[in-house]
């Protein structure tokens, strides 16, 4: 039996870098994947069902959230977006550690679900510099900025939510990628997962 | 300030290999440095004061044990051996990562002192590979293999009270000092631990 997958649920203020991060991870690293949301939202030119999303109808939506199909669901701007747990259930069974990127919000609902997931906060290396990004980006008025700044602010108190946090120094995303492969491997370590693994309690728990 | 450095205690079963990964490990990463323990046991030749141990004699030594100086300390045949608390102090505030190879009883010792330390358990690939890593060693009779492969087969139920456990799969010593360096790496990005360093405090958890 192929050893289980984790989930890696990764968060971080809008400006943080945690969208280059995962796309460099998914570089580095074969196995692992990134988690692929339904949504009822039409698809963008060049967006192709099964690989940016699961393109489904209102009505599919509302099924699964009655089955209890979604680690998390969210109404945005009259669209619905959720996390397929069978998705995710599948390639971690099939030993892929699955990176899933997601809001503060959704990330502590899975958090109640699925606490056996790798919960992990991207932060800027300094307010200051969040300040720059955002600014970067192109905030029409500055009240639109100091909006979007303090929101961003009151998101990084629920770093203490998360098991880890890297600080994402400028232009160094390989470094904060390579943080997150290592997280992972050290996981695949903890004695707490290992000793409700089968093949571990076989092999050195029950045997004499 | 530097960044404070991590302790890490390694444990397992005689015959795991722990003694190889750990010298692995100090070879491959110069921030780590092995614990130097203090003994009242006299030098064998080769041995040099505050590199191998701090020789030091039955007054000194229980003068430290009144004085708490011991992260641990046992005595074994008639010597004492002990882990001054002030040189791990010292090198983790260096910011170094120190390694202390030590059995299940000094560990548990530490860990009630210690509890911001990594416990780190190595374990041989399976039972019989114990097995025959024990008859390779040279018990001399059939009623001595049989004490020190039960003792350790008894040891390894103390797996469960350690944070990380490596299996050390045969001539895999470098992959598994590679793990260790992960978990080291990983261990430093734990919110836990970040949450209670001033730096991290200051950037991200107070200004406005």
């Amino acid at each position: 039996m192929a050893e289980k997958g984790l989930l890696i649920v990764v968060s971080g203020p809008s400006g943080a870098g945690k969208g280059t991060i995962c796309k460099k991870l998914l570089d580095m690293d074969s196995n692992i994947k990134m988690s692929i949301s339904c949504t009822t939202r039409l698809p963008r030119k060049n967006e192709i069902d099964g690989v940016n999303y699961f393109f489904i109808d209102e009505f599919k939506f509302k099924k699964m959230i009655a089955e209890d199909s979604f680690l998390e669901y969210a109404e945005v701007y009259g669209n619905y977006y959720g996390t397929p747990k069978k998705y995710v259930d599948d390639m971690i069974n099939q030993g892929k550690d699955v990176i899933l990127e997601i809001d503060i919000q959704g990330a502590l609902k899975i958090k109640e679900k699925y606490a056996d997931g790798v919960f992990i906060f991207i932060l800027p290396p300094s307010m200051e510099e969040l300040k720059n990004r955002i600014k970067k980006r192109g905030s029409e008025t500055e009240e639109s900025f100091l909006r979007r700044f303090n929101s961003a602010f009151k998101e990084i108190n629920y770093v203490s939510c998360y098991n880890y946090a890297i600080i994402n120094y400028e232009d160094k995303f390989d470094e904060a990628a390579e943080k997150i492969e290592k997280i992972i491997a050290a996981e695949k370590c903890r004695v707490s997962r290992l000793i409700n693994d089968v093949h571990f309690k076989e092999v050195f728990l029950n045997e004499q």
